[in-house]
């Protein structure tokens, strides 16, 4: 088992993320020089302060240091530099990269020009394998298993890249069963589905949250109003799929959200048990460590 | 003596400015690995390059790393996330927070949500402690004690969170008399006078310089124009307000500024053995280190 | 042989630049703590990402720390500080400062400033030290040899910051000639070709790439539209001063360029053995790391 470069979820064998949450619970806590001597670039063609400081904060704890582009307002692409060109630069300087861009299949294009390890860290509505495999993660620290779960998916599985990825790698575990709960104009689209079954997983999609009590893990992100020709309906249904209090409260559910959470979970859900959105964020810096090592070569132990 | 949070400076006893100030003078040129495997969240939601550098050389000096917001435009707060939801986050980063906001009270609010060591690096027009602790350590080190001054402050003691608070902190202090020099609009506000009273300084009130001579120490900020109604008056009374070469040289007082310097000190005073006002900079980081320290329960001995 | 600043190529000794030349070759895969506990201070007041990620993955390389300031939006001199307070307050922070500003003229304004070793990274279309080592030390690495050599110089010496500088370096080598290729608007000034003739090169100028195979290096850089009057003009002369795969491929002429390259030589040459443009980004790491222990005094051995 071996890979130095990480574009997409889908590429993730069952025994990598199985090796990769092993390797996460190690890193628990753990601060050392694995990384001493090493640099790796932080590049965020696009602004992501959660992603971008959890990768950073997991390069500390393995003792490397990091060079930051923060913001694409300050690099040559807008002097109309190719990304190509850019990695190459950027390949000079540094031991790994790790890079987040506005556009689909960037990822992919850096990827290719480098042989230095390279994560994807989100590359526009396309894939950002960290992000599922810190939701993956959650889901084991959580229920304490991955396999024949009920797993709910909210509220726009059609536009949501995190939901799309975890789902695909939960596909990868045995007797799992998907609801995507949605209106009906934000459903799955139908290759993500081929996709899930192809890989064994069983799932259904509903339009509301009478069933919400049965699922073991709830993965809620926001609808967004850009995806609504109507803001009255957009207005109505944001009233509609929202993880209140009273409907979390008696389930032994748990909840999970990419952050940032905006208004579709209360915020007087968070002091529940089952709201593990928070302790999701610490399992991201453990995961990167995890995944930093492995591209590395430098295997968690 | 503890403390894992600093967020305003009138928080601070007696006893914790003096250990902190001896603390600094033990910093001078110090270089170490107190910090080694620590993780320093730096987050400026609002620019400030002398506070945001100060801090993180302090860091550095301390053998820490840094994560760094330097751009509240980089950040999910624009995304419409809740400052409490951003610290949540940040706090599974990092081993402490230090934190500048443009909003007054902000620090408090981001202070309560974690359990992490906090220091406020300037909330709006609030506080900014580890400024005030710089500025009582330099007239410290420049007149060689913290009782007994005669003590100026000019020129916007209303709005001057700087002149604020260190008048605050020397009032811990025996013996010492505030003159606050300013134009009769700009008074410091009566509730400030107040807790000098009730900390047992003595003020007065005058509306120009002729008694510069007088002051051990002199701290000046500028008048901002934003501050006045009528753009001519403005004009007249920045001409007033102002520290010459003339006015400085044959006074022994100390003069202090928190810095940047506009056009409030002359620039041929800064030649002059009295201008403290780059000595104190580096002063700050000094102090910043001990204050670091302090938070982590990681003392100076 | 001692230096603690360095603001212009053309203040450097042929002995200085074959000394970096052989330090940046030690440098080459290096990593050490030869900067351990040291604070180099970043300060972009222009972005640069090249620039800045090289000078910040040479610090790292040695083992130091950096504070940064990636964007002048973001100081206080845009609250009207001086460039002279500006350093006077870095200079506290930091044991080093290497400086990019869109001026000319201010990396000596800054030096002069501090004591404290200082690097100009660029100021305005004035000088470029560290590229223009760069660039020598990339002449020596694809040639082999500084002296006797044919080199070409296109297509815009007039306003080119790194054609002057390399020129100049390159002139402190026996027998070099230069040819500057280029529009008659574009030609070099008259007081950089007297410099020249000073050093003792031979150049002449041409207006077509008929030439190009008698070089043993061609330094290529773009024309700018912003240079002409008419857009139609400049239309025609872009289309006729580009490095094609049909110019460069059956040449021996090695080929290096400042980039980020835009379209002044086609992406289908780069992956001729000529092409060293790359390669010379990585030299900059190396010869970054050379410069930077030189003027600390912490020579390479």
């Amino acid at each position: 088992m071996k890979r130095t470069q990480l574009v997409a979820a889908a590429d993730l064998t069952k025994e990598e993320v199985v090796f990769l949450i092993d390797g996460a619970e190690k890193m628990r806590g753990y601060r050392g020089k694995d990384f001493e001597g090493k640099i790796c670039a932080s590049l965020f063609f696009e602004p992501s302060t959660r992603t971008r400081l959890s990768f950073e904060s997991a390069v500390h704890r393995l003792g490397g240091s990091v060079i930051t582009i923060a913001d694409a307002q300050t690099t040559s692409l807008k002097k109309g530099e190719s990304l190509e060109d850019t990695i190459r630069m950027v390949e000079t300087f540094a031991d790994l990269i790790f890079m987040r861009h506005p556009q689909n299949g960037t990822a992919a294009i850096a990827a290719a020009q480098t042989k230095k390890p390279f994560i994807n860290a989100g590359d526009g509505g396309n894939e950002h394998p960290s992000q599922a495999l810190l939701d993956i993660y959650s889901v084991k620290r959580e229920v304490g298993r991955l396999d024949h779960l009920k797993v709910g998916f909210g509220f726009d599985p059609k536009h949501s890249r995190t939901i799309r990825s975890l789902a695909r790698l939960l596909a990868l575990f045995e007797g799992n069963e998907f609801t995507f709960v949605c209106p009906p104009s934000l459903q799955p689209e139908a290759d993500v589905l081929k996709d899930l079954e192809a890989r064994g997983a069983t799932f259904n999609i509903v339009h509301d949250l009478s069933e919400y009590g049965k699922f073991d893990v709830f993965y809620a992100n926001r609808l967004q109003e850009e995806r609504f020709a109507d803001h009255d309906e957009f207005e109505r249904l944001r009233k509609e799929f929202i993880i209140t209090r009273s409907l979390a409260e008696p389930a032994k559910t748990i909840i999970l959200n990419p952050l940032p959470r905006i208004d579709e979970i209360e915020t007087d859900v968070d002091e529940l048990p089952q709201a593990a959105y928070f302790r999701a964020v610490e399992n991201g810096v453990y995961i990167r460590m995890a995944l930093l090592k492995y591209v590395m070569g430098n295997y968690c132990n």
